[in-house]
């Protein structure tokens, strides 16, 4: 979608992210919900294991007894909760060092615009550049993330050659902190600040690149298969058996009760998948357009011309009671 | 509320927070208390589940058997509770790094003010400007996180036209860190320290600006919705259905057994609903205002002209027995 | 106590910790300890719910059957045990952290101590103020965490007015590291070194800071009050309803196990309790004064005029085989 | 394989990484897979354990009674299974530890070769020798903790004696940073930066050399014996005296029942086998090549001469509307 | 050992760790090992339970029934277990952090004798000092964390009264950083670099003393003594009372089963006593002594005059195809 329009302004940049906004302190209001609570997903092998369920239970009336004791179930049935919710577990804190890179980027985007301005707010021209930069980082890396290539509502701001250079070459992000090292020398060449000033503001820059890097690592490196396969295999053994170990005990009532331990089963297993890769555009993923616009916007109040008057020339003001050099 | 009075003096600014102390030795001083132990928060659906359990025990011992066997409870119960107590502490994580981001805060701050100190004591009107926004800093913060604009009790002291700019702005406390960069600049212009000494000093608002960061990210990323969702369905369905697996055995017991596993499951949720976000106004919230008043206190014993001694023009005394250029 | 004799000399300051030391190879030795093993904390609650299974067997067998199924003990009973144990394991962090902030500081005194020497060691006299309000500071810290003020047996080193001046300070850690700051400035101003290896010093200073500020953290903020309170009601009512899940099974055994029951759940709550806040004299909490001792005892090996060869003017030995400049 | 071939050219380096790429939203497409699936490791001992309860069974049917009640079964299994699990999870620790410091490796080597271009571009021969230093560093990793030797496609681009000097140095990766340094040295020695540039970039070389030291500590440092072998002993002692639990309740059923059971014990032991080093070859292992190869992608285009138009001399443009010096 | 003959030659440091090697991919390979899987250890408790069960079964069979229903091992049981394997996992850690900080020190050696290299390299006599001092640190610190006191093998290769006064001092690892301070020092005087370059290599050394007070802290702090007191006791109220619990159902059979649950419980227990303090000559210790050769293998490369041809002075190619100032 963005790469269809990579260089559209700022009003095609409503946030289209899908992540569901909840109270939950709202208890009541979200039970109807099937959009994000996963029930599309898990509907099929919910459905298959109920109606083997209504099969075991008929066979099991009606033709020959097939019931077994419920003891293995009970015994394999620890391990395997433990498994299913330490793997939940460890995608949340996929989704949660997720969440932290992309706050990384609003604190270091933040930082960039802040300490290079108190150097470079002589040159409004440069200062601008930079500022429209890093703006369009954060676009660049949640459309990388997601196999597109894009720079934000800025774009139509960069010079129009650059622009599409940064947008077709192999790395968006990487070459878009290229540009913002380049402005930064810049500024070094015009004699703003020396070189260990423009070391340190290109650590900020280093850490951007650290924490896009860390989001790829997240996106590029599922659980590993074995876990996940030996998790899938050993819960359909248990769901596809536990017909037989109830059914003696609760006739009919065995098909609602499969119905109930697949449903929090699979479901458990299913929100491990949908949070270990919290970049994509699913209901469960990070607002990553959200973050980009509050980027955007705050960075928009840092440039040169923008209303607000604080970012003005600065003066510093005498504080009756407190003489200068009193 | 702190918005309606944003220029108050200090005297309205006594700790307003609603968190409760209390002696964690001190065993049975607090099983009374209703006020932050979520009594009112579930005794909604608690009552509402123990009602169902009258009715179905009603319905069991007078119109038609509704028993089932405690197998399905048993089984799906392990991972029901697993799934609830992780939710809980993640919860519990959340809220703990949101403390050690405050108390970052509170020592950077601390730290801001120590380390300037020494290069600008002797310009007491520009120590005692750069005193007071570090000293607006987090009741900045506290009051965005809040939704609120405030600069605390040290905002009459700041000239008015730039404390109206600031809380005006679109994000306060990144505007109060720029009046804090832009007074490290003066310092230098002013040939106190040279641009690494700034360059340094800088890092400390950096790390503010990466703490206030933190904070708006555990505020506005709750749980997955799939997460919060599923674990609430599964709670519900194992509640309702508790009474028919209880009553045969139980009898009339049932009414009071539900009531307690009810109260436990639905307690535990709810903590986790309190504490993943620990910036608001609930008992079980940080104490925001009580930290803010700390580091005003701290940051006052600094400021030029205050009482303490150890604040006047530092004199390092020489040793007896350690002779100076000995 | 420290309050009473601040500024005592070194014999006073004999570890007068309480915690208990112990080898954890050493198996049966310790059954019988009474102290530390909180026996006196539980007691009161333990008993009193042993009475009440008394009460509750009597009535069963002499009155009229009280006996209910234990289901819901099991059912609940995961919920309760996992809640248990996250919270001792959440209080072992805790006090763990502690421990490493603790740690954070022995290092970064050692660190002060010896990078500054490199640069001070002409100026015995300046040199050796250094050390002592380096020496100082972890007792002021430990001190302070306590609600006391104190310098530790260095105080009686240094000059009385400043001693004093820091200890009605309203932070005496904080103020005892503002005098390493003024002693690190006066070097600078000496010429002994420029402004960015005294930066970089006043790290070391700065990290001191950050970590008597997180063992404030720890110190002041408890676990989430709901947490605690949910946990103790829900003991209370698991620990006073067991007796009636017993009572029919286990007759008069009912009495001794649920004495077990409850000696192994309180004491685990109480463990807990006590870790959570490290800083104290309990037996279970830090060996503070140990720490101050191990830390003095490092920098007074490193004071000018100590008896170790190896603080003598340092002189680098040309190795046979490799000759400078060859 | 990479030794007998070190300095083949790239056409050699197709990824030939067993990682197995699976999309985990796609529920039905693996449970065929035995590769990956740890099937062929844990079928022998899930075999031997079968065959041992059809013998239990047998015996048991025919000769004489041999069941044994589950009650041990029950307390001991819980905490079999925990430790079974925590095992895993501390096995995926360490999976993703190594990960991330692979994702460091990526991070830094783009780091240092972007941060380096902003002062060396003027000398393409320099950087292009730093650059190609960089990309070999990857490969001499993976291959030393893979117990090989190994530069990579660039060794054919490096100096033949150089190149082979270091493949034959005690450690290749360390050999190849201090070629780095080399040139970075040479670098400031040409006069394109001072000394404190040097040590920053230096710093991305001490995070490489911390990064293949973090790997090597996890290859080297299995589970401590005794926790491995405990957990290996308790799971037989479990699995092989199942059977007697079992066969009175499930008859002959107690051979797919201890099937089931032994095949999900033993394949979480074995996860946790396959995981904790993750830099070898198997199927569960870490894509190292992958991943040196999108390390060398990203400093291809970085190369003096590539193709990219970012990477020519860097014009900042000025913003119409933003004039420079306005 | 290493204290009788702290200046004996290389010969004497074969490594004489008593850590088990052994592959986790082979199954069966270890389950005859007494050595390392704390059979000696608990053999003592286990057999006293043992012999117990005996009794209790002799006399429930012979003179009077002592049975009692197992519903309070299970309750109790969930508790004990996860305090257990929490217990456990919380050594595991600390045994994982002591690796860390022992790959940390790993790490730092190579970065120090790396960075100073490019400074030092003219001056052999000082930079082979230097190298010799970073050798002789992590032994220093083995010893130091062993209560005793070596310079390993380099220790001949220093001057004699040095190494004796370091030797000697209160701390050795800390005297060993100070003499590598005051070479670092000795560099600066002689010209080879100015004062922020040796602030950025004296970064290192301060590494190196936070990597050996970790160290000392994880040694120095065990488990709380309630953590520990509490669980035993549990333990044993447990296993002394199962058999009364089994003997109905199992009969004679009570005796293993006994010996099987107290052999997995205090199994687990003294895994948890093993690991927690890593650095000891035990089984299960880390293999701090093999770690100190690779470090002194590492550096011996590195020494001046050594075989390696990369350690000759460094001579940077131009590539062909990409001209020096082109």
């Amino acid at each position: 979608m963005a790469l269809a329009t990579p260089r559209a302004g700022a009003a095609a940049y409503a946030p289209c992210d899908n992540m569901i906004d909840y109270d939950p302190h709202r208890w009541w209001s979200y039970f109807h919900y099937l959009r994000g609570s996963m029930v599309r997903e898990i509907v099929a092998r919910v459905l298959i294991c109920v109606l083997w369920a209504v099969g075991v239970t008929a066979v099991h009336h009606h033709t020959k007894p097939l019931d077994i004791p419920a003891t293995v179930h009970t015994l394999a049935g620890i391990s395997l909760s433990l498994l299913l919710v330490f793997r939940t577990n460890a995608s949340y804190d996929r989704f949660w060092e997720g969440r932290k890179l992309w706050g990384g980027i609003v604190n270091e985007t933040r930082n960039l615009a802040r300490a290079s301005s108190v150097f470079m707010r002589r040159d409004a021209g440069l200062y601008g550049t930079l500022v429209r930069w890093i703006s369009a980082f954060p676009y660049a890396a949640a459309a990388s993330l997601r196999g597109e290539r894009d720079l934000g509502p800025v774009a139509s701001e960069l010079p129009r050659d650059e622009a599409d250079a940064v947008l077709g070459s192999q790395h968006v992000p990487l070459a878009v902190s290229q540009k913002m090292s380049a402005v930064l020398d810049e500024g070094r060449l015009r004699g703003y600040y020396p070189e260990h000033v423009q070391m340190q503001l290109d650590q900020n820059v280093q850490l951007l690149i650290d924490y896009i890097g860390g989001c790829e690592r997240i996106h590029k490196t599922p659980m590993p298969f074995a876990y996940m396969m030996h998790l899938r295999r050993a819960l359909m053994v248990y769901c596809y058996t536990l017909p037989f170990a109830l059914v003696d005990s609760f006739g009919w009532i065995t098909v609602p009760a499969t119905f109930v331990v697949a449903y929090v089963f699979f479901g458990i297993e299913e929100i491990g998948v949908e949070i270990e890769d919290p970049f994509g555009h699913d209901d469960n993923d990070l607002p990553l357009e959200r973050i980009c616009e509050t980027i955007h916007g705050n960075l928009k109040a840092l440039m040169p011309g923008s209303a607000e008057a604080i970012h003005a020339p600065v003066s510093v003001v005498a504080i009756p009671g407190g003489g200068q050099d009193a």
